[in-house]
């Protein structure tokens, strides 16, 4: 292998969700590892004074973002259906999706709930829907291991280290210290992993 | 030729200079037409609460900034080097270019701006730097012309378009009614014209 890509993401995130459908491909491709780093905006947005997804609080570059969204998904050939909901809560599934990654099942567990967010309108933020993602992977009770101390406490850790690295969005990349933002750097990102 | 596209740009926007340097030529090898049209962010950005550039707002995403542009002007060959002063005050700039346009040598003065605000540490809300500007390209008394109520209208409504048309940010591209944002659409924009 060249080398490992950071790949930080949040399930609330529209560009994170064409990134995951799309960053393994991509970096298989240049032979580069991809480490699947969930983490929560919420947190980063709260501290720019945000309570909402600036998507949200900024009307025009919503209406934008969701039309780009569109296109761009067209192009990459990923579904898309704007759900009814966004953003919608992503804690339980940033949890759920370490205790997948324990189980070795984490990056199918990850695009499954992007696409059960971005492509198949269901509720992300309900444990019922987490737990019928897991079992789709053979995982039981993955809703219930989400909320153990330690995966808590890792999550927790996540968002930390997201801020001490300078992240203010998603999805971002992280390669020898070098920080790229959004989608449309994956390919920028994956480069400089062989530079 | 195969049609045109928009460019709506803001002398004081970094992405902007790194559009404004390629769009030529990329439009060129499509065989698109580029039609400048200057703007001011400021207006836009006082609607949305921000009195200041939301790279300067928002730090994490400022730092971010400054080394994105500086790893996509190497990529994409074209010098830079760090203003001491973000944003610069580019109305008086804005307003030279319309007088510029009139006169047929609105790109060449454009650039020319552009590349003294990121190229050249130059002020660029001087009148004399816009004077120096204008005289390289044999024009005279730009920054006074650049006064007049003509000029001034006129660059109001350029700012009364862009956000009747839903712009946010700078560079924005504008396509058979699609907007595009961000020096990393052009391509999208320029290939919409031929769709």
């Amino acid at each position: 292998m060249a080398g490992e890509v950071e790949f930080w993401f949040d399930f609330a995130s529209t560009y994170s969700y064409l990134c995951a459908m799309r960053i393994e491909e991509e970096a298989a491709r240049r032979d580069v590892t991809v480490r699947w780093r969930p983490f929560l905006l919420g947190p980063i947005f709260a501290a720019q004074g945000w309570n909402d997804s600036p998507f949200n609080i900024y009307p025009a570059k919503g209406r934008y973002m969701w039309r780009d969204l569109e296109r761009r998904a067209q192009r990459l050939g990923i579904a898309f259906r704007k759900p009814e909901v966004f953003p919608q809560a992503s804690l339980l599934a940033a949890r759920a999706a370490l205790v997948a990654f324990d189980a070795g099942q984490g990056p199918a567990f990850c695009k499954a709930v992007f696409a059960a967010a971005f492509a198949e309108g269901q509720d992300i933020s309900a444990p019922a829907t987490i737990e019928r993602i897991g079992e789709t992977l053979e995982l039981r009770d993955v809703s219930k291991a989400a909320v153990s101390p330690d995966i808590k406490d890792r999550l927790r850790a996540h968002v930390e280290e997201a801020i001490a690295n300078g992240l203010f969005g998603a999805p971002s990349f992280r390669v020898k210290g070098e920080l790229f933002w959004g989608d449309d750097r994956l390919e920028d990102a994956l480069d400089r992993v062989r530079a």
